[in-house]
């Protein structure tokens, strides 16, 4: 079958021919309807220099964005519906862990002695015609569109459970929320905020066709520059945010939210880009706190799921064929996507 | 001034002449803007006999839902507006117990040796033209209609410290929660739950005008009658509800909400009919738990009028003048009314 | 091999010769080191006729507490030490639900199509001289000793879950507990509540031996009969208590639960003896709630064990050898054991 | 009456004769039993210039630990003791703002337009024959000694407040918990992180001494110095703590508190000396949150004043008589007290 697998450090992909794969017990096979190409992918083949932190040692097929119909099941399976349409939950865990147990496989315990991190990262992803998957990762879709939900295994997990942590802040009326970065994750954070509270919702960007697009999803956008905070503040009352979410991650997008914040709120920076803040006693609201967050739970992923069945989440993509996945990698490179773009190896 | 005076046990109210009253030390004189009607002053008035359980000795000024403009400030109080509108919380604790300390005044430590409950509850309320209120019972209203704020204080304060309990049942995707009686306080129930959750609304009454209500605001409504139970399931996927609250109370309509509640849910009673119900070991869902409710908190008024003030919750009213204020207990009593009557004592 | 086992509806368990288990995929073969008998192995064997509500049919190898080392590993198991002591988790469930991916194989929502509800429970046990496990339920027991810590998979879980699920109820200074049942798994509640929270424990029984050693480990005892609930309520200083866990469940242990709830509190009935209990608004404590519970999850194990291996909670345990193995259930059937009954097949 | 004033700025206090006060409406006159002397007084009087953010100005009397017996009711003032022995609770908000409502003045919202920020602070404090208090800020003591008591209003309640804050980081078995810094505030935070968790509570200090202390309450002790915070991570099993309580509040301190976190821990900074830290998305583990406090709410301190009366916590004091108390002042500069010095006007 046709893959596109990351071959060498720092090495674009290659679209090629690879084994079908054969699932193993406990494990079902995929055929897979969409998978969807993500920043981090990016990182992988390109970014990170051999053993660096972070890195992950080719040779393995890209994705953790996985949807699918089984197609077939691996011993000891049962009570999954072949022909069914599954969400794929990337991570994989030594699985009998404390954290495992709770199916919150992104802080495994034992994680450095596992070969991988997941579908995708490590251990074979979706960038494939099939995908073998661990039966405890399958989430289902139900009569649900599979190629459209693929990328809410990462690009709506991720927001929904920062968000998730979050919703004792926003519990209850009067409450704000703060999006920095509308990009595919910043915009589902919108989504998911105004759908499960009922925050006032303020979200910024530097492109003006993003804040646009907030908008229409009901945040109140607030663009960069001089007097940023002060316009927030000014729309909370003066107060300040119950919960902030950072999808960018630099220095000055950290400042802005942590200027931003109410006494006793929460801020959580979700995007990678490693900024660093000074943190004081005197300079934080009382009782604030500032935090990160890795990914989500299987039961996050359930919960994602109802909420694209019920209409409450729209991800916004693009399909690929398979013979121009390598193109999607390629617009990702250089910005030129709008929405997530998924690779559809089955496209009629 | 004019007011309605509840004047003896068992015995339709007054409209009479009585002193316009003074604020004491740490209160307010409030020039009333709106006073709702309430089922439970009719109870006070008609049904309880000198004694018995909740009831409360007359003379006093009915009223308990209270808003108005600040006209004089009583000995030692400050960072109150004179002229600012503010909605009233009606229950007034010693003020110096724990549950007083948090804002609990329903739970008073002490209530036993408290001469009143509040403001229309044995002390004078704001069926009147003046109305003499605790600074700490003010919940500043900012630009926002003060008389059709008026009911907010108990019909919409009391469902939403249910709901508020409720919210870690209904946190997240995929959650269902269930609306029983779908008068004032049950349509209020289905506007914040539509607000503050992403749960799917269910609600039902035997009234189909109320169900349409509720409809037009969100819900997905199921008649009584056979087979009710059996719809509610199966909107949740046969699992249950995750929260529900029953505005009616009697045994019928317990019975029907303990049947369709999910594992690890919460039921809420709010209605006061008083029906019991046979809780046992093995025929309530893992987890599940049954509890009553009463009225709500200091704090969750100020949340309250923050839902009001952002439009989330629209109190529907139907203003009475003063010269009208015992009609409007008529037609409460008769079962006239479709929206809460709200006695307007200086209506131009 | 021989173990005990669960031949015929109704018929006491034989013990007899059976063959040695293979692990599976994703399973371990436990060589066991202790395997607790458990009341409701009593009501397996004893009491359900074929087909009644709660009912397993037979033939299966009785045993849901094990303990064991890790003797052979299936197909697709690592990072489990060979020779390693790890304590059981009883339930099975599909694995691939939203309750099984959070750990809580107890409230599977597949749990009508397994052919099983967990070992000992279906599924062979371990009263055994080997057991098969699939590696998930597995918590290590480092260098404690397995022998007297198989009970606290069922004695000490089921009281810690719903001792977790009420420790926001009990979390403070100032709060009050009550245990009403002081068998195994009562005296194991006084030790997680002395251990886990500052809360004042109250405990109750019919007999003065079980009162005295609930005193010994921390707890103010009150005996039955008349004014019991009154002195309940007078060592809380009138309040009553904010957590009570029902460790019998008949109508009048409920009774005298919810008789001494204070309000905002949660009670617990843990027994199954299938008492009911009339709810009704007017009687119970404002925001107080009544539920049930049922065993724990895996992360609620790793907890227990945690627990046990510094010393805060002491399992009192009997031990049989496999000769003496249907002693323990007669002895159980008879009332006759003080401790917890746990069976060693390999006792030296 | 005799009273410690802070005359002027940067100045140390005089002992001097004032005006007896006399209660207003809302207040209650208190024979002090015992006033606490705190290093933020001295900040008061000795650290800030005029206008320096913290500031207070004088004149006022020093004292915001106050204990004592009712004397005399200011107007409207009911359900209070007279001769009963209360704990004042310190701070003075508006009394009707949102935060105010649910007693936890520290966070007033119109704090800026208050001409204090409670007793001993702006307003006249307890380091006097007599001193003046709203009736909500008083917490019975009932029979407990109220002189030892007197320091429990801060040096309890706020390492109570921060405790309380995580206890659900520290909820169930096998928690970490970290105290760094056992002056008074540490050594209580020992005790109540004993008494309300079943956390292994790990401990340090610069002085010997303080550690032994800390040890004899339970505490596993470290030392300073190279390779401490591995030693932490070795106790925690590697995991690392999860909540830990800086009470000094420097870089250095807040820097191992920092290496020490496990993921999803709580981290709060209660020391006022300023120091900062760079917080990262990389360096920090996953959702472990970072944040300072601020004292406590009325509520809290009922809760402390219950594990006071339980025998829970034992403060440790000195007391100094009014001729004394100025010398308690120079000891305290100086860092020559071990316990809590206590004035006690009515010493016999």
């Amino acid at each position: 079958m046709r893959a596109v697998v990351f071959e060498k450090w720092q090495t674009f992909p290659s679209l090629t021919e690879v084994e079908k794969p054969k699932p193993g017990p406990g494990e079902v096979l995929l055929k897979v309807a969409g998978a969807g190409a993500c920043h981090s992918d990016v990182a992988l083949y390109k970014d990170f220099a051999e053993g660096a932190p972070g890195s992950i040692p080719p040779a393995f097929v890209l994705g953790h964005e996985n949807s699918g119909w089984v197609e077939e099941l691996g011993e000891g399976v049962s009570g999954v519906e072949i022909g069914g349409a599954y969400l794929v939950y990337g991570p994989v865990g030594c699985g009998h862990c404390k954290a495992c147990s709770r199916g919150q496989d992104t802080y495994c315990e034992n994680a450095a002695e596992m070969p991988y991190l997941g579908m995708g990262l490590g251990r074979d992803g979706g960038m494939a015609e099939y995908l073998v998957v661990p039966v405890r990762n399958l989430v289902p879709l139900g009569d649900a569109d599979p190629v459209a939900a693929a990328p809410l295994s990462d690009a709506a997990l991720t927001p929904y459970h920062a968000i998730k942590n979050s919703l004792p802040n926003l519990a209850g009326g009067g409450k704000f929320a703060l999006v920095i970065g509308l990009g595919g994750l910043g915009q589902m954070a919108v989504q998911i905020l105004k759908a499960l509270t009922g925050a006032t919702v303020i979200a910024t960007d530097m492109k003006e066709e993003a804040m646009q697009k907030a908008e229409a999803a009901g945040a109140i956008v607030v663009p960069g520059g001089e007097g940023q905070v002060e316009r927030i503040r000014e729309i909370t009352g003066g107060r300040g945010v119950d919960a902030a979410f950072d999808f960018v991650g630099v220095g000055p997008t950290i400042k802005t939210a942590a200027a931003s914040m109410a006494p006793q709120s929460r801020f959580t920076v979700v995007g990678i880009a490693g900024g660093s803040y000074e943190w004081s006693f005197f300079t934080t609201p009382y009782e604030s706190t500032i935090t990160n967050t890795y990914w989500g739970t299987i039961e996050d992923l359930h919960e994602v799921v109802a909420m694209y069945r019920a209409g409450q989440i729209k991800p916004e993509v693009e399909l690929y064929s398979m013979d121009n996945a390598l193109e999607a990698y390629r617009k990702l490179e250089a910005g030129e996507l709008s929405g997530r773009a998924v690779v559809v190896p089955h496209m009629k």
